[in-house]
């Protein structure tokens, strides 16, 4: 081991340029609250939840309306639509490899995917539902169905509630995980995973400065403990025309949640694993493209006006961090009783 | 085989009154076009564009949205709803077992799945595409990953267009069929398959009347080829209440497909098989219980009022129409690429 470790520095020390850059992989599990560890039983049930769509007002949404694991977690779409067609403030983020962000929402403002699962249900322009208490009702328990998954994921009695709801989700959702990318296969010694033009991306996307935000196993900073959040000024340069074309200002980030004036304009900064397949960008969903989404970026956050090389070779790097999709079953949703029929909003 | 069927036929005449019923099961296979053999390429491909939203001008409907496969096969809403939360005129139909049934739609208009793709798909109201054209041009040929998947169904070539979408769709339909119901079970032999109540209410079944438009394998009617329709009137007698407490004469059925007086409120008898799964009821969604359903039809299709105890007897039996669900894995959906995400309206 201590040689092992000694070769790793020797190597570090002697690397090429981009491998000055501390590049890191996903853990092969991510970090998971001690009072909610990872069972068969509560992902089986999670997975229920998660594609349930009668935890919505109306029973047309689930979480997978908008954060769909089909796709690339969430909906290719600048912002979501919910219950009526109501359509959100920001843009889905997605999914595959949530578990790994140390908080959650595009302002960070929950420190847990088990608090992140119980913000969308109630609200009113997602999934309708009027508070936890009528979800457990009038949903969850009434769901009659439901009541031995949760028994055999949380054990028997009074299992049925909104923290085991949001246990559940959560811990299906650290399932949702996508290993193998190129990148990855590239970091631990596959050196014909990237083709140069994606090592030569490498190399600029560190050398023009996007590493020192997008940092770590999932490019979304350093790693922090649960509800530690990474958070970053963007627009950072706003005397652009980007900051208008964009409306970048228009949502005061991380301020909306806390309403401290610091806070303004913070937002988390974002995973890049599997961003080829998170079109449209940012948290307004503005931007369309990929290579637009790294000019923005740039000039916003590092006042560079980047060539259109320098766009494609990153852009070729970028696409190398989506990973591998693991297989899954659907899950089958127990019946809907009479009672959930009536209270279905029409 | 000569004794197996002599035996059979002794079997039947002297059976119980119930047993003077025709009680047949699902055939192991269903019915399929000539011209579209099931193969699994083509129900690879056409469980991924069942599953794709982006065949929806908002790319948030697939078909699975409203017929909704980890459920009873629809989205157990009085009528669905489609792209920028518009309601349809009526209740989706079950995707179960719909293999099995000769025509298609509420009004039968369409004979084949094949033909029933690709309505939804450009209804304004549901998925809201422009066109066929459109469908092709702008989502299935521009989402390139999917090319692969046409050619591995039908061959290299042109073969991206409408009818393949419709072949795929279909043929992964065909795989969607609930064997084993408890029901099945005790007609094949396993007379401990059904209780006492459900066998009770299965001899009510049919001496009610119900067995004399809901026969056959799957409770719709006597076979008949693909695209021959078994139409009957309903409400045939409408001097009862139920008519206008469920709004039974709003809609004119297969009237409004064809214009044809005759067809005035004739429509297609819908399956029975997994009717516990699919409340509300009716094309209309009206009737939220299967036991007042029950109800209404006898008074308004035999004229007979029916007391709780054969009530509760045949929605006992019904409940035993509820078959196996054949467990499946998600299809992973191609990447969208940047002339899609710009397609796709806000």
């Amino acid at each position: 081991m201590k040689i092992a470790k000694l070769s790793a520095l020797i190597a570090a020390l002697v690397a090429a340029p981009a491998m000055a850059q501390q590049w890191e992989t996903l853990p092969d599990t991510p970090p998971t609250p001690k009072d909610n560890p990872t069972t068969a039983a509560k992902v089986e049930l999670g997975k229920m939840l998660y594609f349930d769509p009668r935890f919505s007002s109306t029973g047309t949404i689930s979480c997978n309306s908008c954060h769909n694991v089909m796709l690339g977690g969430e909906d290719n779409r600048p912002v979501a639509v919910g219950v009526k067609g109501q359509k959100g403030g920001r843009s889905a983020p997605t999914v595959w490899n949530a578990a790994y962000l140390s908080v959650q929402f595009w302002d960070g403002r929950e420190p847990t995917l088990e608090e992140q699962a119980k913000g969308p249900v109630i609200n009113p322009i997602e999934m309708g539902i009027k508070d936890h208490q009528t979800l457990v009702e009038n949903r969850l328990k009434a769901i009659t169905g439901y009541q031995p998954y949760f028994e055999k994921a949380f054990g028997k009695g009074d299992v049925v509630n909104i923290e085991n709801f949001a246990k559940a989700i959560a811990a299906y959702e650290r399932t949702l995980i996508t290993p193998n990318s190129p990148y990855s296969r590239y970091v631990k010694g596959d050196k014909k995973a990237l083709t140069p033009q994606q090592i030569a991306g490498m190399e600029k996307f560190a050398k023009t400065g996007c590493t020192s935000c997008h940092s770590g196993p999932a490019f979304a900073g350093p790693k922090k403990p649960l509800g530690e959040g990474f958070f970053v000024k963007f627009p950072t340069f706003t005397d652009n025309p980007y900051v208008s074309k964009y409306k970048l200002m228009e949502d005061g980030g991380r301020y909306e949640a806390t309403k401290k004036e610091a806070d303004k304009h913070l937002w988390r900064v974002p995973t890049l694993l599997n961003i080829a397949l998170t079109a449209p960008y940012f948290h307004n969903g503005s931007v369309k493209t990929l290579d637009e989404a790294v000019r923005v970026m740039a000039k916003t956050q590092l006042n560079k006006d980047l060539s259109d090389a320098d766009v494609a070779d990153i852009v070729a790097f970028l696409n190398s961090l989506t990973g591998e999709f693991p297989e899954q079953t659907m899950p089958r949703l127990p019946a809907t009783p009479p009672s959930v029929i009536a209270d279905i909003e029409e």
